[in-house]
């Protein structure tokens, strides 16, 4: 059941979370579809119809109770736990999301990064040593990650892309600027600052 | 009118826009929305009704001619000609993006990059030599400047976002993960690799 729901409702679901996670810290104990809208640029009546796939999930006239929506958005999200997840590459983006702090509380831990040069293997990031790509297929393989962030330059992506899918990854946050062929069953997703740029552009003169 | 397009809608044109390029370069004259859907995960119909607003850009039977979309996605985004924009933080992420190669066919620039720590101050980042954090707003003034990208940490972003927006920038790409509160006029897009983290772990087991 659960698959067929849209991808794009499903995109929209961490920003939700995101939005009542912030109305909790302001001290909110409900939220109204229409002040997660306001935050979110998203129609009151869009945000209702995307969580009503989920159940009915607000009370009418009183809107959500914003800590069981957090519990049950988790719960659906798969974060009510920590993912373990590994980067590929030890440039600037790879050593960033290494030392961000920010992803334990939202599902995520990066628990290892790998580089192909010798010159960064070895060399301590935040609390984790760059371990070489060669021993990337089994780590996956013995810590059964599922999920790799990819961190590298556009040309060498595929292949790496090919040599996770092997060892077992089956989700893949892809910070190369190119699209990348996964088989089957293999989730892709892009950060792109370009996409976001333009959308900047198009409300500037 | 351009305004009254939901934002929503806008956010969807550069992944449009990037999808029909990357067609253009495998070879291809025409794109339909089916083949666009399915490289965007996005429905046909939507595709159809998202540009629907701007004209009618397709020829029914045929699809979408490429390079007039391309150039007519340019032309609504605004990327037709090359924006400057600057990077605040010399940390990883804004030494990545100061970098970053895939800018400039994007419609894109880092002309300027800043910091506040008189360690990184005058280094050099691929191009770009580090300025300080004071002489931002005279090189925004100066340079008309409306585009700038945060990568500070969370805790510094509200004082930098308010100096930006008096010096003139209308714009902002912020990689910090906090919510910002910007005056009215002022777009603010954020990059969070925990929301694409989440969306892909909904889909694991």
């Amino acid at each position: 059941m659960a698959n067929q729901i849209p991808r794009i409702i499903i995109g929209r679901l961490p920003l939700y979370l995101r939005a009542i996670t912030r109305l909790k810290k302001e001290g909110h104990d409900y939220a109204s579809s229409h002040e997660l809208g306001k935050l979110l640029d998203i129609s009151a009546a869009q945000i209702r119809k995307d969580l009503s796939h989920f159940g009915e999930l607000g009370k009418r006239g009183k809107g959500y109770e914003i800590e069981f929506l957090i519990s049950k958005l988790n719960q659906i999200l798969n974060t009510d736990d920590v993912w373990r997840i590994i980067v590929i590459g030890a440039g600037d983006i790879g050593s960033g999301l290494a030392r961000y702090k920010g992803f334990i509380n939202r599902g995520f831990k990066v628990s290892a990064i790998f580089d192909i040069d010798p010159q960064k293997i070895g060399k301590k990031i935040g609390d984790l040593v760059v371990k070489d790509l060669g021993e990337m297929e089994a780590y996956i393989t013995s810590n059964q990650i599922q999920i790799a962030v990819l961190a590298i330059p556009a040309e060498n992506s595929q292949d790496v892309i090919d040599d996770l899918v092997k060892a077992g990854i089956t989700a893949i946050l892809n910070y190369a600027p190119i699209y990348l062929k996964a088989p089957e069953g293999v989730q892709i997703e892009h950060i792109d600052p370009s996409v976001h740029l333009q959308k900047l552009s198009y409300f500037l003169k």
